[in-house]
């Protein structure tokens, strides 16, 4: 294969390091937005959740993902197991030594199943979230990422990967569906099984502005690196979706606190952090196929609708404490079918969309991508997590979550702020 | 023009993530100094700046600072308006793809708007100060880029670009005019119009030190991104000026905190925080013209003058709440000036200083370009806010200012830490 | 030498920005564990000794480090000093300006004084702590690190450089000796010079178990750059160090927790984060040495020991008040050693242990180069410690510590937090 040229080898080490500050920003983001009671829980949440998915992926989940296909559906469990050989063989993705693609999709992987956390919020067992997290990599994001990462050859030449990506050609650049409406769906059916916290339909303050406000800028910061390593090389295509990136992430927020003024007579602070994820979350599969003018729209259009969606909650009774399905499987939703009008064929993504002469070719491929994967997870997730329900149990007791996650299950204040 | 090179773009797209960590590091420095009761509006006003700014550069931002001359003094509107032809022509720009040049260039301008708000604290109305940074991005962060950042040729050959550039040759090697001066002027402006905050006089006392340090780390490491990203090249001139920016940071805060203990008897963790700021402000105009040992002199004159500075306020009675001013104008002036005594001309910026055989020439050409800019930003940004104080109003009330912004203007506390 | 290669720049250029990340991280790390009444004092350790270290790496430290040997013991004091001929000279390091490379290393000795406040929590003159820093880094860090890292020809050609790394043969790949086992035994020293704090004993509550999260999280992604930077070049070497960096870490993260389960009946926010920070330092001798599944089993061992080692404080009676011992020390000794056993031959290091087929000649290597390092620090540390103590004084009074070093000694409250 291709020689490692150092350029796009530096880029992608480096977007390691940024994927990596996703790991605080995320614990961060869901962390300020939960009461007090539950802070250390809700972080904690997060880097279990990523502790255990990298255990796995070098374990069998690179191989359940990159490997030969079965059938496109998912990757063999053991071409890859351990990642030794693969290591040693000197073999590159484009360029990229290949323990370096392998590291950058363990973190996709990580954070996926962290996004789902913050549907769990106050009252989820943390062993049964262990679980949850653990099983949920095997049966969802596993295959999922294999549906629509796995591109054919792209780890061996002549290998077989999945079928979203090689045989529906939708266009997802770096995870709107196999990353957000797929951690979005599991948030859905997790805050069903789990039940409504006590606190569901009071107003949840937040605990900590700041910290949410700084999560979303370690995200931000981060997603550059999930967006723009997606291209797998330093040049044009990176920074072009790097743009698209940042100009519907600023849209995003504007919008959202447009219409949070326009409705509410004011705007907040979890408002500007969620306008500025959600903006993240709608241009992901979107970034390398939209103009910047279309990334404006992208983001826009995202940041007023989900702004929306986060009320569908107290609407149909799910307590999605966090919002995961108004941001995450909503603004996904929406990113991923905005191709289908926006795309723009001088873009990497080189497709056109209805509004650029494409006609409705792209738009059915990409609905098709988004609900096979909602429902795939929606369905799977909904599964495990009964199960877990049924066999070890998935919620505290009431008096627990009266009392605060975090003082009786972890025998741990967030904080000691007296002087006394 | 050249082909994409790798390593210079793998380097530059990092740089965009280190650029991103100053949002929210800009944000915690400012939101952590304030008063409880307005730390959310402090960060609130960081993340509105950036995300109005972001889309106002893809509108025609970019083509207003590198589009053609109108005589020096401003870019063409139009030129590269919404980008999308500029993305699609594979320009480079010293082997760097355009659209990346123009993102780089995107956060400057955001975070050059953000760096006002400091000045701005407990008092301003949220509208206003979003319309504030629209027209001031308009009327004087593009032309002031486009006198200082925009060399002849940069973007399309023959192009010809901003005075300060290409006429009067003053050394900026990443903004101490553009940047630091511009906003520290701003902010004096905005300052005197908005008047004195019910607190001032009093001692301030910051609600959360370790935000704020946490803040000036995030700001600190982005500042490599912003100084050495100048550089457009992963090679010599960028390293060097990174370890002028480390090394004057260092000797900063060492000299603020030297000072402080002789002057008040004991080191503040703010105190610690504001040094290494005013060091990174200072190095910026010089990171590429000092020697080693010239930064540490650059870095801790200005922290021993820039404490005394910051006490200038309660003198002349502007109440400049974070000390914009007495950090980055007198800061930005220190390290533009200091250029004409301690450029070496060993270094990447290639001049000479009064100490090292230069005479005075590149010392008027710095005084002459701190001045222009010192006096352009400072009439205009007092323009504009008078023009918006009699319009729209620019301050909150006595009585949200009493009861704090964020309670009133946001209906939102930062905190809710009762475990009750 | 040879060209600068841009990608390997860019790579150690952002480098920089990942390891800036780890000044705020560790203080954060830090910063929250202690009390509310001495976490000002506790983050500024952090910020001052980088600031001191930085300037003494200028002025003499780098060539202290990297200069000509005496005797494979230290370096010339005089042959780089102020850094500028150096700057100037167009010397690589493979494909590397000197001057990255000196930059680089710089952060290794700011970070590695800083890592030993631990230690010193709650009861430290911050005058005597300065003092510290600068003596210990001149005679601790700089000749270990000469030991350690000064391979021979790695800045001139023909210049011979430390024992360690040129005699023994030990495998330390980004500093377990001289960064880890090196801070954690001056940290025992400082401790018991201290004597213990007031506060011994009892259990001592974080105050704001987010901020250590937060702290652990920008390690993790600082640390990156710390093990896979240390390759010094953007190649397979590095993607590989990355992979086993972060595996261990998340080995280690699960290994503690569920110690913590066993032992305790419920698993910590500090817990989760002190983990992770364990893995981080068992992997970083043996990232280049181990598999990913070597890397598991390095984490997994480290996370599940440590936890106990941080006890060992009680039982001996030292006061290492954030378990700079059991963490740094102990995590550092454990994956020096377990190179010994666990490294194989098909990794960049190129070397075998005991599981490998390589018999116990590593090992002893190993062994020799951890006790060096471990009995040099402790002993020089104590000395200076001691010779603090016996002429500054080097502890506040029992007054200031009760009434917490923050108001007393800074004059300054971290949090104001009250809305009234």
């Amino acid at each position: 294969m291709d020689p490692v040229d150092t350029g796009t080898t530096a880029f992608m080490l480096c977007c390691i390091i940024g994927l990596t500050l996703m790991i605080p920003g995320l614990a961060l983001f869901y962390g300020g937005m939960v009461s007090v009671k539950s802070s250390t829980n809700m972080m904690m949440m997060t880097f279990g959740a990523v502790a255990i998915v990298g255990v796995l992926w070098v374990l069998f989940g690179f191989s359940m993902v990159f490997g030969t296909t079965y059938g496109g559906f998912v990757g063999s469990f053991t071409e890859f197991d351990g990642m030794k050989d693969l290591l040693q063989s000197q073999t590159t993705v484009s360029g990229l030594p290949v323990s370096l693609f392998a590291l950058f999709q363990a973190l996709f992987a990580a954070i996926t199943v962290a996004l789902i956390s913050g549907a769990a919020a106050d009252r989820m067992k943390f062993a049964a979230w262990m679980v949850f997290a653990t099983v949920w990599a095997v049966l969802v994001y596993f295959p999922v990422a294999h549906w629509v990462f796995a591109f054919d050859g792209v780890v061996t030449e002549n290998s077989v990967g999945g079928w979203i990506a090689n045989k529906l050609h939708a266009v997802d650049f770096a995870g709107g569906t196999a990353v957000h409406i797929n951690a979005g769906a599991a948030a859905l059916a997790v805050a069903i099984v789990l039940g409504k916290s006590a606190m569901f339909g009071q107003l949840r303050k937040p605990h900590n502005v700041p910290l949410t406000l700084l999560g979303a800028g370690l995200l931000w910061a981060g997603w550059y690196a999930f967006n723009g390593g997606s291209a797998l090389a330093a040049g044009n295509s990176a920074s072009i979706v790097m743009v698209t990136t940042f100009v519907a992430t600023c849209a995003a927020t504007l919008a959202w606190l447009a219409v949070e003024k326009f409705k509410d007579g004011h705007v907040t602070g979890v408002g500007a952090a969620s306008g500025a994820v959600t903006g993240l979350v709608a241009i992901t599969p979107a970034c390398g196929a939209v103009t910047p003018l279309g990334a404006i729209a992208v983001g826009a259009i995202a940041g007023a609708i989900c702004i929306y969606a986060v009320g569908l909650k107290e609407k149909f009774g799910y307590d999605d404490s966090l919002d995961v399905v108004g941001v995450h499987l909503v603004g996904g939703v929406i990113g991923t079918l905005l191709i289908g009008f926006f795309a723009s064929d001088g873009m990497p993504s080189a497709v056109s969309g209805v509004f650029y002469g494409g006609g409705f070719d792209q738009l059915w491929r990409q609905a098709v991508a988004a609900g096979a994967v909602l429902v795939y997870s929606v369905v799977v997730s909904f599964a495990i997590a009964f199960a877990i329900k049924k066999t070890m149990g998935i919620r505290i007791s009431a008096e627990e979550e009266e009392k605060g996650i975090d003082s009786l299950a972890h025998r741990d204040a967030a904080y000691e702020l007296e002087y006394a």
